[in-house]
């Protein structure tokens, strides 16, 4: 027996029962960001290896997959210092780096405010597990150039109305902002130059606790009394309280309870007022953008209605950090009950988009992981009825099998073609499976000029099976 | 100023109104094809090298992209004795190749006649040129598994209903037989051994006419007297005659005209006659898929209607050739009068998909070149009215702005927001480039209890711009 044949280690195909329900949920998501204004780009799957391993990328560039040079000789392996030298394009990692390179490209031709879609697999080489894969889709949105609160507002609104379009109820965003946490981390007495390490470890908060927090802060040397500070922050006091309700918090209005008090009663005082504001504004605003009553007089009607937000609860949490260096301000991200992981983040990276501009460029984001959304979307595989099987006789003149299938195409149908096998329960098993709803058998006296589907004596194929 | 930042060499961005056109091509012709029973699978954009250059791909091999085996020291560059000793992935250079990679990954989960759609970039260093790039999407239909002509029959309606539902009339299509071209070699007195060389000639007929072909033959030391017998075949004295008619041809009902006796009147005797049958065959039960009075019987109604087939003129080429060595019978090409080059092409390929199974396998395909055909098509960027912009005032409550949008999604409308700006005529010049039929306004004084997107004075921007 042959060698088992298998996709390259870490990847994965893709059937096509797995393969329909994906495009839909991504036509799905699609049709949602655009109805709130964003629009769709696409870049190739491979950078400059300049540019992908330029330090934007966090750790992820260590996992990234180099792409060699062409036409080297082996005078050039034996010089080469390193092996990136014998590389000059890369995989991309995320769709960060590319949109960057992209705008840095096409600003010119974008709108002064531009929100961007884009829809697409990224590629990191980690050590395969389960559920886990080196090729997957992202699903992200970011708004260029816009420097206030309305654009975390329409990431926010988007994202819950893409949540609700899908069916996935029972999801939370987690809020905090950057600045909040830098400005605690000062008031709590702790020196700038060891915040970075400080949010490492407050960023574990939810696999070590806080204690574990404590001893590794002690372990690195961190002032004692700002460890005290640190302990009587109410909020870190009370974070697994904090975290429990964050994962399973289900009141729809919810977020309407954000407010500047309602934030700022749970840290220390002194800190960052602009970036409280921030908050409560964004929680207000996002929430008059859920479920409002459609005025009939204003319905365009031409297209089909997509949620304009869906009941996403706001949830503020002081000791949200996301990982990447890159964020500014605002961060948030969504977890849903069933998960250890979020379903997606994202936040404000003002200094990032403009790097090879040479300029700031104010910019905020999302990124939804598609392969832990469709776990969750219970789209069923269209069955609708119009998935037909047609079984034809060996004998049966080619011509009129063709016209039959033509018609029924014709009509609105799915049409596969099936010689009327020799086991006839292992064919219908298969068509079962594969989502056919009705067959048809072909007899070997049909002709080409006589072909009538209306004709055909349809069977059921048992969907129970 | 910065140096200018640009995509990877000979690869390219795609922008919104590019971008979205695409995908409503793309979601087109997979509906069509998916109508036609065939299943969309995906498989991942890299392969294990030892598969990509096993010699299936023939000169298209020499075109990929080496992916860097992970962990490589500078002894191991010193060590290779080629580049490809370190490379152990590659980026794909056609869909053919993961095809037979999944097909004998997953036969076990397959229907017995397996018909596959994959719609899916794929990457060659080609020297960039205008209108050719690194990366490019191909869309691949094959059947796997059916011997018989059906198989051709199948994907030539569908192809033709595919150009039909794109609305791209004028093509037609080229048919001929890889047997009919090796049977035709040897009773022109060609030795078998030589027939590789010569079909490589007559592949250039196009461009180097038929005392070009010949000259090369004479060159290459083929026998004069097969070299008599083949300017003395009809259809190659009046080559050029055949060539203009297969693109031009505009008859609906051409393919009536190809029958045994028609095919074999412009070829030497002695030619294949089950060849000849078969894509006489072809061209009879093709001609009855096309354009087919719908039976209201039959129409299931639930699924939006797709063509059954379009009016695709077939014509005999007897000297298409196709490049690729492994074709085995049937082969065509769709080509258009606007184009030197075919929108797609396909053929018989029996030997092939089951070279990683160790068994052969029936096996016929079709791909169509996306970035040709999307050259061809008037799709609109989807001007229907709904797309509207709201220009707010900076003063504006945030809440009661996002309320209005929320409104106007919930009714149907594609949204985008713009800050009311400086200067209102770029700003309305670019919403119109970006494809936005109508704007408002909303004041200082709005609020958010009061927002009703029915009192908005909406103002149609000018599309004649």
């Amino acid at each position: 027996m042959a060698a088992p044949v298998t996709p390259p280690r870490g990847m994965r195909d893709i059937l096509p029962a797995e393969k329909a329900t994906r495009e839909r949920v991504l036509a799905r998501i699609r049709s949602v960001y655009r109805a709130h204004g964003f629009d769709e780009i696409e870049t190739p799957v491979v950078e400059d290896a300049a540019r992908l391993f330029s330090g934007l990328g966090g750790d992820n560039e260590k996992l990234a997959y180099a792409i060699m040079k062409r036409g080297l000789t082996t005078d050039d392996l034996a010089a080469a210092a390193s092996p990136l030298d014998l590389a000059d394009l890369g995989l991309r990692f995320d769709l960060t780096v590319p949109l960057a390179r992209f705008y840095a490209s096409n600003r010119a031709q974008l709108p002064a405010v531009f929100r961007a879609i884009q829809i697409a697999p990224v590629w990191r080489a980690e050590r395969p597990q389960k559920g886990r894969y080196r090729q997957f889709v992202q699903c992200d949105i970011d708004i260029i150039g816009e420097p206030g609160i309305v654009g975390e507002v329409e990431l926010i609104s988007a994202t819950a109305a893409t949540l609700d379009a899908l069916g996935i109820p029972g999801c939370t965003m987690r809020l905090n902002d950057r600045r909040i946490l830098t400005s605690m981390l000062a008031v709590l007495g702790f020196a700038p130059e060891s915040h970075a390490a400080v949010l490492i470890s407050l960023d574990k908060l939810d696999k070590i606790g806080t204690a574990g927090v404590i001893a590794e802060l002690t372990e690195r040397g961190m002032p004692p009394a700002a460890l005290a500070a640190l302990q009587a922050v109410p909020a870190f006091a009370a974070f697994a309280a904090f975290r429990a309700e964050a994962n399973t918090h289900t009141a729809p209005a919810a977020s309407e309870a954000l407010t500047v008090d309602s934030i700022a009663a749970v840290l220390p005082p002194g800190v960052d007022r602009q970036a409280l504001a921030d908050l409560a504004a964004i929680a207000a605003a996002v929430s008059t953008a859920v479920a409002p009553a459609v005025s009939a007089a204003v319905s365009t009607a031409v297209a089909p209605a997509v949620p304009a937000a869906g009941a996403l609860p706001l949830v503020f949490d002081p000791f949200l950090v996301r990982g990447m260096g890159y964020y500014t301000g605002p961060i948030f991200e969504v977890v849903h009950p069933e998960f250890g992981y979020s379903l997606g983040g994202g936040g404000r990276y003002d200094g990032m988009i403009g790097r090879f501009l040479g300029t700031e460029v104010a910019a905020t984001g999302f990124s939804l992981g598609f392969e832990r959304l469709i776990d969750l979307v219970e789209l069923g595989v269209g069955d609708d009825g119009s998935a037909l099987a047609l079984l034809y006789d060996p004998e049966a003149d080619l011509g009129a099998v063709m016209a039959l299938k033509a018609q029924l195409v014709a009509g609105g149908a799915r049409v596969r073609l099936l010689k009327r096998p020799k086991n006839m329960k292992a064919a219908l098993d298969q068509l079962t499976t594969d989502g056919f709803t009705r067959f048809a058998v072909i007899g070997a006296e049909q002709t080409a000029g006589t072909a009538d589907a209306a004709m055909l004596d349809w069977r059921r194929l048992d969907p129970a099976h």
